[in-house]
């Protein structure tokens, strides 16, 4: 296979050293993607109690058993505990780019992260899955020091936002005008306890919810909320930051955009087939409706690690030719990690 | 609304200078499309005859109206007749980046007039919505010419390839390893004579047919052609862009990518919803289908000449940071042109 025409990056030899931050259960299965990558190896990851590193690469099975049976990834041979894990592993560790594989929870989280890469001194490439706008919006505010720390932060890259509001501007091109863009998600999930950040996260935005008062359930408490639902959590007008990243990308104002979707916690199966449907107005005056479908086999890791690496890999051609500051989903395309 | 976070193009009062090569269906269309915008003025536009040109922009109708009765641009107050039109209005006018909606046929078309613009002296960016494998390959051997020149050219950024092709770029992201990209389109239109080039085009890849025979063909011939099938036009495993595209982005090999649609010649309805379908395996080991399906009420003007002026936005974004040669729409994200 030729290689990209133009935007290729540069790699020679040499894989993309990525680190993992964030070890649940989307830190792990980012991990696992990276298994199958030539392009880029995990070199590098941290829970909340330690971190890990390896410049010639860490052993995921190894990295997820001490995470699952001892508690963090500080127990490997290659670990060290820290109550500053991450300010710790950037200080040492020789990364190209990290996956902030975090919570979404405290909402200040990623600003928080940034900002402390930002105090670093350390140059690379950042990228988030977040999912609120308002974290999109406290990044916003860290523009000109990204910028000047020399870090390309690409933020809102999982799938949604990412995979979809990409999607979504592609689909925009048809339309003079847009109307409306409307993500409705499914996702399926045999075993919440795996995604205990996550699920506090969807919790959040039900009616009388908020997310310090979902931060603070317990595991029981969520069992309980649970099984009210009959392990359903049905979801709308979600605060998504699919919203902002498509009005900074000029398609259309913010209020146009809608999330929602439904979240069986019980069941592995997609409660339905997750879709961004985008509706405008052609030059020629008429009203239509573009439609981007998720295959209903693909779950919310796949869904979520893999945009994250194509971003990342985009990031990292946009850091070597030393565009910094803050980019999203919507703005680049993705390339893809072979 | 908020401007764009970081590859906003500094535009300042000053409207995107245009230039429309080529006067037929997708020319005019262009045209119209053009109309509608304030980041993008229509400057100038050349057809076989004759060009056109006024810096604080023509005026749409009058142009139409000058082709279609008269044959010419050239016959315009701004207009001149001249054999070598394009070159003329090149080495006068004043303009950003120009659309090339010529005629894909001869196949060597593109590539010519790319040389040409070379051979100008003139820097800028150029668009083109061409449609075989064959052509993108001629361009390829022109990438160092292009970059050496100070031109960057947007390649296959129309509807398929173009919209499609980004759309399964995107796709893309949620499989480690992509073993089938399907595109199939349906086209309606009410009277094939606005588009006599295109559907020329189209019958070239009709089993028996080549694109030299087709090109000889008559009004009267192609008529002929069209009663026998009853306006139909069924095209299978057709040679399209889009495989050399997506494998130049690194996706998948090009034998995995396939083009075929029917194109309906006497009813503006379309006979299928065009649609494209990647389906892939996860990292997972899961096997499933992604699918961007085009609303029916939007046109192949429509689907084309707005990717096509949203490449060209990104592509001035790419010209100003001295970003040259050639990139396809599967590598960069089209940008919204308001």
């Amino acid at each position: 296979m030729k290689e990209s025409v133009k935007m290729k990056i540069e790699l020679g030899d040499r894989a993309i050293a990525v680190g993992v931050l964030g070890f649940g259960g989307l830190g792990q299965a980012a991990a696992r993607v990276l298994e199958g990558k030539r392009e880029m190896r995990l070199v590098a990851a941290a829970d909340r109690e330690g971190f890990a590193f390896a410049g010639d690469g860490l052993e995921v099975d190894a990295c997820i058993t001490a995470y699952r049976d001892r508690g963090s990834l500080g127990h490997l041979d290659a670990g060290s505990l820290s109550g500053n894990s991450i300010q710790d592993l950037v200080g040492k560790a020789k990364v190209d780019g990290y996956f902030l594989a975090l919570p979404n929870l405290p909402n200040t989280f990623m600003a928080d992260v940034a900002e402390q890469f930002i105090q670093s001194g350390w140059r690379g490439v950042l990228v988030d899955a977040l999912k609120r706008t308002s974290a999109v919006e406290q990044l916003l505010a860290l523009q000109d020091k990204l910028q000047a720390a020399g870090i390309t932060y690409m933020t809102g890259c999982g799938a949604t936002p990412g995979l979809l509001t990409a999607a979504a501007a592609i689909a925009a091109q048809s339309y003079a005008e847009i109307h409306s863009v409307n993500i409705t998600f499914g996702v399926g999930i045999a075993n919440w306890e795996a995604y205990r950040a996550t699920i506090r996260e969807d919790i959040a935005h039900i009616p009388g919810y908020d997310v310090d008062k979902a931060k603070a359930m317990s595991d029981a408490e969520v069992e309980t909320f649970l099984d009210k639902t009959n392990g359903i959590l049905k979801l709308e007008n979600m605060e998504h930051a699919d919203d902002i990243m498509l009005e900074l990308a000029g398609i259309c104002p913010r209020d146009r955009v809608t999330v929602g979707g439904v979240v069986d916690t019980r069941n592995p199966k997609k409660p339905l087939s997750t879709n961004v449907q985008v509706t405008g107005r052609t030059f020629e005056g008429k009203i239509s409706t573009h439609t981007f479908t998720l295959g209903d086999e693909t779950s919310m890791a796949a869904n979520v690690c893999g945009p994250a690496f194509g971003y990342l890999k985009t990031g990292i051609a946009l850091h070597r030719r030393g565009l910094y500051g803050l980019f999203t989903a919507a703005e680049v395309m993705p390339q893809f990690v072979r």
